[in-house]
């Protein structure tokens, strides 16, 4: 009721909340039960006390897949393959159906079908920002590791695709976002490899470097300028919580210390959400098992939910209904 | 004797501490222990160590109010009425004597009594700086709780008493402050209505979006610019230790995540001390009893001190006395 | 192997680590056993892993000083002046060979010897950076512990020599540095007499209040323009480990509460080595014995090796040799 109040008109988001219990883009059990601790914080209930609709499309069934061996270096491309084919129709549908998909993973490499079932529903291209320690844009042959959490990109940027061996798994996947429509914010742990790849592709990258150089105002000012300067395109934006400092967000697999502060993180949330443009959300690698202790894997879903409520329309600041009225006495 | 040194002359204060172990102003018991355990972390030694003059006043005794029943939504009126008319003759008579005054709380609602005094005992209007994860703002007809610490703000602001329900226990209160001459800081957890009060009243707010988003140098650079715009007024400076950060300052009722690190809570106060217009100061809501350790507890007491002393004098670049003279061989 | 492709080619340095277990300019005994502590953590493998070549001339010996009374207040001088000597000879050794002297303490008085042997082993003058909670640069008459970790400064440099008595045990020191081509950042517990000498000379400082106020990379900017204003000066990088907040390096001797963060701490070292004139470091005060958890003692030493890597080259927003060629299909 009071709550309600919380939020103008314009601000109101339809979310559609899509669960995504997938760890196979990685070796770490526990990341495919981030869509259910997020949940059981109160996100919906949450969302709607600011003012959001939302509908809640359930969690995802990913099958098994049988003798899911490696392509080349590449780890159980049968299973994140055909998981992300699902969730790719998943988004395409919450999309079509008016909402602004929120995915709730699971881990990093369900950002390929997350993204390109959203590309698949807009008319035009979109932009992604991608918020993260890391930059996921390993080729299946620069991958130290095989895991796809850590190549997601690479599979859907347009330029980089003489670079990208056949997958028959992958064969679903049509490149769809063009290098220049990419910003990545919170970068501290790169490969060496990445690390050409981004120069070579031009990619906008704001590491910690740059966030400390700038803070995290300039950094988003210059993130939308860049993003702006032709057209504006919908955001997709695409959130590892390991983008967050490990202090505040231990429950997740591939920590790096030096992180985001929460304001920062929230920041973040509260800039794109002002774009108007935020069209599909990610929030990845949250994994419950990975915390060492109760309050450490609290801290990071209560975090994981902040962000989120930035994302659709919370301020810091606070809000009011556009028609309230000062009661008199 | 080495430590007196500390502080040139021009910045030397002449602090009139009040304790005032008031909790009624909200649910919460044990932040009525707020003056002494920051006497005990030995605030007057320190303060007279870097060159302050300390009068301490004592802790003043508030009766018990039988029958206080609600007015309206408005708890605990009798109570909260009676000690803030006590603590605005003890802000009043240190004033008056010479005294800059140094309300230690006890709950926020003793801003009440705090800012009444001190608007009586200078010939013109006051400055307000308000640093707080809260507003404080909501009406007696606008509050969801009835804690009138959560109200101080409507009662002494002279352009919202028409939306002022008459409260008798309430009725020795004169509103002494304009909106114009209220700066906000650190807000975070703001009500719906409170919002549409802050923007009604055209109040200057710089909330955690703004401190993320401008830095503590240039927010304390606008709040001076704002409210020595026109005539230089004291600044009465009522601080709820709720504005830092809950990791920092635990032992407080209403924690609220994302707040100001130890530095920039330090920093606003060194920077208010710099424009020899502090005439006194609130450090209110410490309550020993809401931390869960005893770390938690000195942490918050330690951090309060602290503010303190950059309140009165403290430098962290260092200071030395205008007539010193290096030893030599 | 992977690793190594992390650096440009321009970015290695030959890095000379010397070891100087001394804790006598100082009461507290654990500092001794830091060299060890943070070459147990991997230093030497992980700054091969980023392409530097490593030279470890293994920790120096420092003999017992019998009957090593005071002289005036001066505690220990006989150790202090032995140390400090034979730390000399070994960096103007490593210098001298080709190598970025790397010391590692040891407590602060050790950078006597260290900057001394530096500044032996080039043609012109050096500049400092020092990065510390303190000024360390009491004169034998001004300090008031007597411990040399704090007076280390006043030993060295030229304009403040009519106000150092003579100490026969430092009779060897020549001062080397000229008050102009010193920065210090990062102060917050500065006594009033080394307040007084930083202003008599002029001495450039970023207190934690100039950090707050102008952040970390204005820091660095103005830090730069201001030595390089002249001549390019090769620079002398003393880094306490005491400068980073204590929650984060709590394991050293005088822990002061406010400091750098940890960011800010690796974006110190990643400015100075992108000057290309980082001539040698000092890294002390990590005190193992002054953690009260493993974890504690683990942070510090953790964190005191990144601040190494970030000397040498690393780079948050990753890296990749000159040469390398991105795989094809
Ligand atoms: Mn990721
Ligand atoms: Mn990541
Ligand atoms: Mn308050
Ligand atoms: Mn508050
Ligand atoms: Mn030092
Ligand atoms: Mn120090």
């Amino acid at each position: 009721m009071g709550y309600t109040l919380n939020v103008f008109k314009r601000d109101h988001h339809s979310v559609g909340i899509i669960g995504a219990p997938f760890s196979k883009g990685q070796p770490r059990g526990g990341v495919e039960k981030g869509p259910n601790v997020i949940r059981s914080a109160g996100l919906a209930d949450k969302l709607k006390a600011q003012g959001c609709s939302v509908k809640d499309y359930g969690n995802l069934c990913f099958e098994e897949v049988p003798g899911d061996e490696p392509v080349g270096r590449v780890k159980r491309p049968g299973a994140v393959g055909s998981a992300n084919q699902r969730l790719a129709h998943a988004v395409y549908t919450a999309k079509t159906e008016g909402h602004t998909p929120l995915m709730l993973g699971g881990d990093h490499s369900l950002a390929i079908g997350s993204i390109h079932g959203h590309a698949a529903a807009i008319p035009g291209d979109l932009s992604v920002v991608w918020v993260d320690a890391h930059a996921d844009i390993n080729t299946p042959l620069t991958t130290h590791t095989g895991n796809v959490h850590g190549q997601s990109m690479s599979y859907l940027i347009r330029e980089l695709q003489s670079k990208i061996p056949v997958i028959p798994q992958f064969s679903w996947i049509k490149p769809c976002v063009s290098a220049k429509d990419i910003v990545y914010i919170g970068l501290r742990d790169v490969d060496p490899e990445e690390h050409y790849i981004l120069k070579y592709l031009g990619i906008k990258v704001f590491s910690m470097t740059e966030v400390d150089g700038l803070g995290i105002a300039r950094v988003m000012e210059e993130t939308c300028d860049y993003l702006f300067s032709h057209v504006k395109k919908p955001i997709h934006l695409s959130y590892d919580i390991d983008a967050i400092d490990p202090s505040l967000t231990p429950a997740t697999g591939t920590p790096a210390v030096g992180g985001l502060t929460y304001r920062e993180g929230v920041y973040i949330t509260e800039h794109i959400c002002q774009t108007g443009l935020l069209s599909a959300v990610d929030l990845v690698e949250v994994n419950p098992q990975q915390g060492t202790t109760e309050a450490q894997v609290q801290s990071t879903v209560d975090i994981a939910v902040d962000v989120l409520l930035g994302c659709f329309g919370r301020r810091r600041a606070g809000n009011h209904p556009a028609d309230y009225c000062l009661p008199e006495p």
